[in-house]
């Protein structure tokens, strides 16, 4: 591309509304456009969640639920929170949470008939028990869980169960796609064990065609027999997959050392700037702390977290002082527990709190779209009429749908009128999701930045307007 | 994230026209909107746009206008346009291109009074004179063009003029930030050498902060006295505009071998599907099919190029033929030149052809928003009109504004109804922007193939209805 089209653009695109949103709104629309104009500025010019992910990154790291790099989170998150100078308070909320190692040992091999051995590439399924040395067996492969349930026991008993269902790519959102083909990677080796296999290999969550296997919890409920499960990556899948065809007796080796430790202490961050009219109206945005072991969890969701630190921040930098109390949580061990979202809730429900809204960011750190939003369909009218302030920014996509794990146990203890899920980009998020590829370097600056000023932009409505 | 969400949001987003839509769109639109569905099954599934973007990537690489991987280029699309199997014809328009090269030295060093040498990243811009053997003179840094010209004589005469005008990161379209400093690398080394500088020293166009230089086209126009322009990257702009504050008497030394060689015969690819109905009314779609020379010209333009022969193979692979005759254009020489873009225009004039619309993918293949539309008020609200239809694939965002730069002559030379400018997310665009990173691990498959099926979608909309 070269000069003269983006010339000709940027007198279009400069922010801010057209003339002709501008005159069919309502007179408070020019305030508020020009207000959410100084916030993605501030953002833009000298926005502050990027370099706090590369620490969040690059210095701790893969921070699961009860890992010592979670502790570090914990600490890295209030000192993060203090260091923002935008919130009143800053302190921890107490839970227990579960605490899974991967351990040391994790190989898988096709060892084939004359026992020739082809590495291929695994990891094991958080929560998965481990093997308890070399386990050996041979393979059938299913493409889902109702194929799995109509073999005969006879065919199961003593076999590892290959879940090899692939992403439907026909679906416009890979997170369509993910829910699809998700319950064999949660609920395959329940399944496997309670039928006598022996354990559980499945095929990464993804599109993309590459080597990284994809964890991600698997839960066994109330199986007798609990039985390893692993993920394949998707190539690893194929392969095993084409080998089966030419040679169905071939036999698979897993051997995983990973297990669950006793329950461990751990806390939600939460950071707390008090409303200037309504300071027992409560407005919250978070992500969550933890993040699978096997990266930096720069997209998932390390994003999610400085967003929502920096959303607060932008609002005081941008001279504005909400009217209703907003909070800044970061959750902890929404990975596999989703501990800290409840513990919320619950002491939401103990303090009799009332809360107004609750926005969370976990869906990468993409380029904005918009909001899903969980209301009645009168106060989703109210929210879609914010649409043409969002336009500018391209984030005035508001679609009821499903908000976000964490914010979730509200709904039951508190009631809130609105949830939303930060709603952005969506087509790379699964080729990184639980993987070692999901790192800082995959972040964008302004993609980042501009989710942050969207989310700002929401909790300045939410704060101002009355949505009931 | 976690698999709840997405499997609420599954349903939701299945794609297709919601039900509100269904219900106030004419007829006709439940079968494009069925014929749409099919086309981004074909793409999402079964799409061939982003292998063959990596052998042009791969095994052509960088191709600038009169370069031998120019040539390699052309008998590649005409092969790659033949086996698609799509197009009635497949020929070459015969062009004369310019032949610029950068040769083999190009390098620059921030030179101290004590004679300490720093090495930095630059590099010549495209149609740049060479220095002659090294360049060694004092710098002036200016942040515009106004700035330089208000400057006396005396103060740039024998100088090396440091345009170092920073992108406007305040923009939300990096195109208007690249619209806004492009000036000082479009006209600064001819201002430069009007004035009696030695050359000019232009900071790169690009809100990232690294160190890749970004190259891209200078024009001299009339000048009498033609000096030689680099590229710095930001980091090393940055670098030199801190030293100059310390010392304003240090020196640049700048060596580079770059020379225009004569013209050279080159070719556009054009790839014909004869109308059903109307084979005399043609509607176009192009990308070019040059690059600079630094990397492999993925994003700027493989993707334009790739996507346009794909979106009428996907035309054909959902069983529809156009009723309009549709030809796929890869253009020459859009870098330096746009004689490709030219003799297309004249060619058309020249056989008195009527041309309904031209598509132009020259933006980076990124997700999807929408389409640029250039066309009289009453046209845009016809095609405004089918925005309902692009909505499940998030490109609905129509919006006036520019085409692109291949397709521009046509309005002069035939004055097509419409035209039209592929809209996707144009944050990273300028990151990779005519550097050595535009390589192909930098495209996303699935970003790539909404983008051709969003083309072949508009195309199929085109190519059916009468916009006059």
């Amino acid at each position: 591309m070269r000069l003269l089209s983006s010339l000709l653009l940027a007198g279009l695109l400069a922010g801010g509304l057209t003339t002709a949103q501008a005159q069919t709104a309502p007179a408070s629309f020019k305030t508020d456009s020009l207000t959410l104009r100084k916030i993605y500025d501030e953002a833009l010019l000298r926005g502050q969640s990027y370099e706090n992910l590369r620490y969040l990154c690059e210095k701790i790291g893969g921070r699961l639920a009860g890992s010592p790099q979670a502790a570090q989170a914990v600490a890295w998150g209030k000192l993060t929170m203090e260091k923002a100078g935008c919130f009143d308070k800053v302190y921890l909320q107490e839970c227990q949470v579960p605490h899974w190692v991967r351990g040391a040992k994790e190989k898988g091999e096709i060892v084939g008939n004359k026992g020739k051995r082809i590495s291929v590439a695994v990891c094991a399924l958080g929560g998965s028990v481990g093997t308890g040395g070399k386990l050996r067996a041979g393979v059938v492969e299913v493409k889902s869980l109702a194929e799995f349930k109509a073999l005969p026991d006879a065919a199961v008993r003593g076999k590892f169960i290959f879940f090899n269902r692939p992403f439907d790519d026909a679906l416009i959102e890979p997170g369509a796609a993910y829910g699809g083909a998700g319950d064999q990677r949660r609920s395959g080796p329940a399944e496997a064990g309670r039928r006598g296999a022996v354990g559980a290999l499945v095929r990464s969550l993804t599109s993309a065609h590459d080597n990284y296997p994809h964890t991600g919890a698997t839960a066994y409920g109330d199986t007798p027999t609990k039985v390893p499960g692993a993920a394949l990556s998707t190539m690893a899948a194929d392969q095993l997959s084409q080998l089966l065809k030419a040679d169905p007796s071939l036999q698979f080796e897993l051997e995983m050392s990973c297990q669950t430790l006793p329950d461990v202490t751990s806390y939600n961050v939460v950071g707390e700037v008090r409303g200037s009219k309504y300071p027992d109206q409560f407005i919250t945005v978070g992500g969550h702390l933890d993040s699978w072991d096997l990266a930096q969890g720069a997209h998932d969701d390390g994003t999610g977290i400085v967003q929502s630190i920096e959303a607060v921040r932008l609002l005081k930098a941008a001279g504005l002082r909400p009217e209703r109390t907003v909070r800044a949580v970061l959750f902890m061990n929404e990975e596999n527990g989703t501990r800290g979202g409840n513990k919320y809730a619950d002491l939401a429900k103990q303090n009799n709190e009332t809360h107004v809204a609750a926005i969370e960011s976990d869906g990468g750190g993409f380029t904005p779209r918009g909001f899903n939003v969980e209301s009645t369909p009168a106060v989703f009218k109210k929210v879609a009429a914010w649409a043409p302030l969002l336009a500018p920014y391209h984030a005035d996509k508001l679609t009821p749908g499903h908000s976000g794990t964490d914010i979730e146990p509200l709904v039951a203890a508190v009631h809130p009128t609105a949830l939303f899920g930060y709603d952005c980009d969506s087509q790379r998020y699964f080729d990184l999701h639980h993987t070692a590829a999901d790192t800082f370097d995959k972040v964008n600056r302004r993609e980042l930045e501009l989710g942050g000023a969207s989310m700002a932009a929401l909790i300045y409505l939410l704060a101002k307007y009355n949505l009931q």
